[in-house]
Parts: structure tokens; sequence; C-alpha cells
């Protein structure tokens, strides 16, 4: 029997947990067995059906796995047996394994809604043949409704509109769309941006059936309303594809994730470890279970776990989620928790918010106000969270934020802050908006 | 006699240190005793000269003052008495302080050079009046020659063979330019985009004499060489405007600046404090003086000397030095150490390189690749300082650097970063570079 040190089931962070582990451990032997033939980049997905135009511009090169000494079996694993370290695949023989590694992702989540088994109605799957088919379907389409307004769902939005003379509509439960993402004042400024560009947004609406004959045609609201749909996709969230670790008897945890420590190693079997989507998470800041699903986080567990494999060292510290995305060219970012996140959980919170433009003087080219808000701990001072919404330096603008979370600096520590500025390239040194907002938190922070 | 709780003598940290203090002290008098009448933003200084077309469009609004109660006497300080706590103006009356800071920033060096005080030779002066007056000669010359290749002096070649028509050349005394700032590889590629745009540079060249009647007409090399020149900007350096601090009786330390201890306090008077250039400063990373003048290190130091003044409590931790320039539209940035310092220094460094487009998939528009690199300890494995070049992300991205630099993260908690990342964003999360570099240098750090 074919045996490797290291097997991975998987994709993106399977790649990853593989290119780590061979760094660290360049003699093992690691194969990776993975049902798909191309692996998207699964930030990219939405980005298909407009800006990059379709699957094949938006895949992670297979090269990489080539160039760090990995092989790789495309097949899909049938079942593990613990007790043989052994691993059935459909097509090929069994494999064996000295260390077993979980990068299955997760599986788009199918809502009950009566209807949804219709044709032309799409969960938004990470499967390259899969999204070549809803990439035709949206070309021809005339009316697309999107059920959910979460950052996936806007994204769809954004892009369907631009390439395609189509009528986009999203459907969202909550007050707002990406209320479980961002705060009050981001989620209008955002929804007013989607609006702006011509896609209509229903809020605190519930789909109650996908309409038509063999194909759906229309989405029915629970408020009545009927909305006449060709295309309808799916971005309700995800949930971990754990069903073959389930299967092998590993447990599970949180929402059905695959039980693991804080080496990532799972809680049931010293050989098996897992990263990503399909595993449980803490959050940072109170190591309660938490339910987000990141690219971030998988593949810094995925690093994590190549480290460790053979010897653990590494630690995940918990969940920060740190997200950016972007809607008709304005950006939108968070790092932490939310005020509205920090309410719920009873927290002792001050505010600091500021504005600047994101050049020095403003007239700059393609100068953008930006926006920014921190969430410090009113006890002691330390950040917990920040949003920023801006222009192109706001994806990097919340990768600050999350280097100042990790490492738990306090209002006081970011009013120091030296940070490099550029006219072109930042804010000015006096109005650096992280620094502002610090600033004036800080005497909030000191005068409880 | 007029008395403020607060003097402040300067410009744009004299402002900040203005604005700090009356967050943290809102009932004290604040007053900023400065000559010029309008404060320019420093690092605009060079894009008056392309860019932003002017010194009008390069100003710090004075509104800011009175937005935050801060009264402005526009006039001269000619002397402190520090038995009566007292100031003597040109052109008022003398007015008192409880508290004093000196902001008065840095004058350009101007190099003992046989006819350098021929007309339409030009230090780099922060002074309005004076710069309208360098833009009107820049717009009509046909040769410029720029002194020192620093990053003042390759900011302003590439914004003075922007709008004009003009033969642009720097001269540079070491093998590379920029060198004080990047590492060789750095400034090659600097370099090279310099020339690309039609920029001349001399490495390697001492200036003997600039040559002329009254203006000058030519800069004649130590190599022999003659330049034509009908305009030469001064791009040598700047040193600390302690004169006035110096005839008070204040000591002076490294290079002249004003000596402060760590809360920004003059190490002579308890009721004198002093930021930014004109003030010494320390390194982060050894506590050794030095000489960097950066804005980010200013407004920092401002941002301390407000919240001290009645109550010191706040710390500086040393200059990081970080930085951003920008050269034909790539950027280059540095936080922290070089490869060449840390060398220098005699310091057992890991170094770790990656690069990737800063979007992902790299076929996003405006997709540029960013190449980074990882300076760490050998011993400690902690981050001493990276290097950037890449698009408009550069900026922030060695904002990011600067915190990680900050709080002393080892390559192991820069292999676990949670980044958000974003299609149109950021690099991938597979291959973020900063992470990658970490990734890289990690295993010679575990390895020795």
């Amino acid at each position: 029997m074919e045996k490797a040190d290291v097997v991975v089931l998987g994709g993106l962070s399977g790649i990853t947990a593989g290119i780590s582990c061979r760094r660290h451990y360049p003699d093992k032997r690691v194969i990776i067995v993975r049902k798909e033939g191309t692996v998207l980049i699964p930030c990219g997905i939405p980005y298909i059906f407009g800006t990059v135009g379709g699957p094949e511009n938006n895949v992670v090169p297979d090269g990489l796995l080539e160039s760090n000494g990995i092989e790789l079996i495309k097949d899909e694993a049938l079942s593990v047996d613990r007790s043989t370290k052994t691993i059935t695949l459909k097509n090929h023989e069994p494999i064996g394994y000295e260390k077993l590694v979980f990068a299955t992702g997760s599986l788009p989540i199918v809502p009950p809604i009566p209807g949804v088994d219709k044709s032309n109605v799409y969960p938004v799957k990470k499967d390259f043949v899969y999204l070549e088919a809803v990439l035709d379907k949206v070309k021809d389409a005339h009316d697309i409704v999107i059920i959910g307004g979460g950052f996936i769902g806007m994204e769809f939005a954004d892009e369907c509109r631009k390439n395609h003379k189509v009528n986009v509509t999203v459907v969202e439960m909550m007050d707002r769309c990406l209320m479980m993402a961002m705060d009050d004042e981001y989620c209008d400024e955002a929804q007013k941006k989607m609006t702006d560009v011509g896609v209509k947004i229903l809020t605190g609406e519930r789909v109650a059936a996908l309409e038509g004959g063999d194909a759906v045609e229309a989405v029915r609201l629970a408020s009545g309303k009927v909305l006449k749909a060709d295309v309808v996709i799916l971005g309700i969230g995800a949930q971990p594809n754990s069903s073959l670790a389930e299967k092998a008897g590993l447990e599970l945890g949180f929402r059905k994730g695959i039980k693991v420590d804080h080496h990532m190693r799972t809680i049931s079997d010293p050989d098996i470890f897992a990263c990503g989507d399909c595993c449980t998470k803490e959050s940072f800041f109170d190591g309660r279970p938490s339910g987000v699903m990141l690219a971030s986080v998988a593949t810094s567990e995925a690093r994590i776990v190549g480290a460790n494999l053979f010897s653990p060292y590494m630690y995940f510290c918990g969940v920060i989620s740190v997200f950016a995305t972007i809607i008709d060219g304005r950006a939108f970012g968070v790092a932490g928790m939310t005020e509205r996140a920090a309410k719920e959980n009873g927290l002792s919170i001050v505010v600091g918010k500021a504005e600047a433009a994101d050049t020095h003087p403003g007239g700059m080219p393609d100068s953008t106000l930006l926006k920014v808000k921190l969430l410090f701990s009113a006890q002691s001072g330390i950040l917990l969270g920040g949003a920023v919404s801006g222009g192109k330096s706001t994806g990097e603008l919340v990768n600050v934020l999350s280097a100042c979370i990790l490492h738990k600096m306090s209002a006081d520590d970011i009013v120091a802050f030296q940070m490099g500025t550029h006219p072109a390239l930042t804010s000015s040194p006096i109005a650096y908006p992280i620094v502002n907002a610090a600033c004036k938190a800080v005497l909030s922070i000191r005068k409880r």
C-alpha cells in the first residue's frame, strides 16, 4: 500500500498546510487528496461574475504544489480508518498516512425554502465547472435575486450588475445588509453605494418560496412581495464540511466543526489535525466558539498545522476576524469586534472616530475620504476592534489594526504609533485617522 | 503681561502638540507662536513642484487651531527667559508661560561648497513665500541639478521632471541613491525607475564648486565633470533648529538637538518640553542617538508632549523610522532597520523575502508586484525591520510592519498573522508576502 508521511484532504488551506509542512519538515512525503480538478481562490469567486471575467482567471496554480515537492491525487476520499491509518479513495488504491490533515472547507448552506431545488437556484459552491455554468446563466439573466446581504451576497450583486444588463435585487432578513460584519453607519454607507449603482435592496424581508416551473421564475417574500427572477443566488453562509471526519469518529463541536485544540490538533486523535472552515474556532477575545469563516483564519491555521505536525509548538490565538470588501470602488473593512457585537456581549467600551483624506494634501490625485472607528475596552484601554471605509489603502489599514489587536495595544500605544506617511499613499501625519481616533478615545478612558 | 498656560514655538509638530494639549487639558490656554504665515505640510513640499501645482495647495489649515481653541501669534520669538518664564517677541509684547514647548523643527543643511551662495541655489526651506519663488525659477529652468539623492532629492527630481520640460540630474556622493534609507536592491530598483523617466543620476560623485556669475550656471564635480545648471536644489539633509533653545541655556545633545528625556521633557528644565526635528532622539532598537527626522516621529512625540505637559505619563519608545516614497508611480517603504544598518551594527540577523501580486487573482485591475523583505534577530526571532516595494498599498503595508516591530512580534507571530484579504485590495491569503517572508525566515531561525 502506498504510504505518505502526511496526507492532506482538501483545497486552499490544504495547499497552505502542505507548503508549510514541507518547509518545516523537508524530508516528509506530503500528498494532497482532493476531488476538485482546480482550486479556486475563494475570495475571488464573486469577481468571476464581473471584474475577472471567468473562473479560469481565478485559480490557485497547481505549480505551487510541484515547486514545493507536494504530490497531488485528484480523487474523492471515501473513508478514513484511524486504526490502520488508511484512507479509502474512490478511483485509486487506499493510501496510508502517518499524519492526516482535514482541510475540507465548508459547504454552502441551502435553506429549506419551498422551491429551493428548482433549476437556476445557485448556492455558492467553490467548484470550477459548477461556477462556469452559473456564469453562463448569469450572462443571459434579466432578473437576478440574491438571497442574503452578507458580504458574499453584496460582492455578487456588485459584480453581477457590472458586465451584464440585468436587474439585481438583494433580499436580506435583517434590518441592514452586512449587519453580521459591520456597524450600522458602515452598513448604511455600503448599502447606499449599492443602491446608487442600481442594485435594489430589500431588508427585513424573509423569503417564503421560490416559484416557477422546473426553473425558478420568481421569489415570493413573506411580506407578500413577489420578485421576478430567472437566476437566484443563495448567499446565506456556509457550514463546516465535516461529514468524512464524523464518519471517521472524530468529535465535532460548534456548528459541526471538527473539534481541535490550540495546536490545531483534533481532540480525538493525536495524529490528525484540521484547519480552515471545516474545524472549530474560538474567539481571540473571550475564547467562546466562533462561526467566522475567513481565508485569513484558514491560512493562519494551515501554516500552524504545517509547523506542528511532527512536534506541536505553534499556538493559534483565536479568531480576530479581519476582512475587507469593496462596493462600487469604495472599500469597507473591519478588524476585531464591532460596536454592536461588543454591546451584545455586555462589554463596556469607548469609541473613537476620525476621518481624513487618504492622501496629503487632499488635493493629490485619487484622494478618498477615510473613515475610521476604533473600539477600546473602557477598563483597560486595550483595542478591541476597528472599522475603516475608504479607498484602496483600506485593505492594509485593517491589517494595521489586526496587528494592533493581536498585540493588545492600548489607546495610549496607538496615540504614540509611528506611522510612515507619504503624500500620495497615506493620510497626513497630523490627521492619520487611526491615531486620531485613539486620541479621541483616550480621554474618555482616562476620565472613567 | 499676557500669560498663557502653554506656549508652543513652531510649526507642524507644534500644532499637533497644541491640539493634544487642549484635548488632555481643555481648561488650559494654549498659544502657538510662529514666524511663518502659513505652515506647509512638510512631506508635501516636493509635490508642490509637480503633482499639486503650488505651495497654496499644500498647507496645514489654521482652522485646525481655531476649532481646537488654540490661539496663534504670528511673530518671531527672540529669546526665552527661563527665570521669569517669559518669551520676548519681535513685534509683540512679551508673553509669559507656565509650560513651554519647543517645536522649532529643522533647517536645511547648506554645505560649504564654493559658490553655494549664488542665486538660484536653493536649500529646501519649509517656507511658503520662499518656495513660491523656487517654483517660479523651476518653471523656467532648462537644467536642474539636485545635490543629494536621499528621498527628498529623489522626490524633487521625480516631481520637477513631471510638469516641466527640463533636464534633471541628481548628484549623490554615495554609491547609490537612497542608501541611508534602503537596502541595495531597493535602491537599485528606485534608481532604475528614475532613470527610466529620463532623470540622470550620478552616484559616487562629490560636488567641488557651483560656478557662474551672480547666478549659478554650472555644477563642477570633484571628478572633473561639469553639469550645466540654471537651478540647483540642495537636498543634503537638515539639522535641528535649536539656537533659541541654546540661547535660553537648554542643554543640546546629538547633532545639536535639544536634549529631552523619554517623556519629551528637556533635561534642563522641567517646565520646558520639545518635540520633532529640533530635539534629540534615540533608536527604538538600542537607545543610541538617532538622526532620523520624520513627520511620523515628530507627530508621535508631539502627541506625547501634549499629554505630558502637566503630568508626564506617556513614554516615547524611541525612533523606529518608518517611511514611504514613490518614484514614477512605484512605491518604496521601510520600517525599522535595513539589512545594511543591521550588519554595520554587528547584529546577527535572518532575512526572509517574498513577492506576490498586490491583488488576487493577479488579473484584477491595477495589479502590481509587491516585494517584501523582513529582517529578524537570529537569536530571538524578533522582527527588526522590513522593506516593501509595490503599489499604493505599500504605504500602509509598512505601517503593518511598524505595528509588528513596535510590539516585538517574532517570526512565528507573523507566520500566524491574521490578515484581512480582498481580491481588489490585497495579495492572496496564500501568498501574502509579509507572512510568506516570515515563513521563510522562521526555519533559519529555528535551525541555529
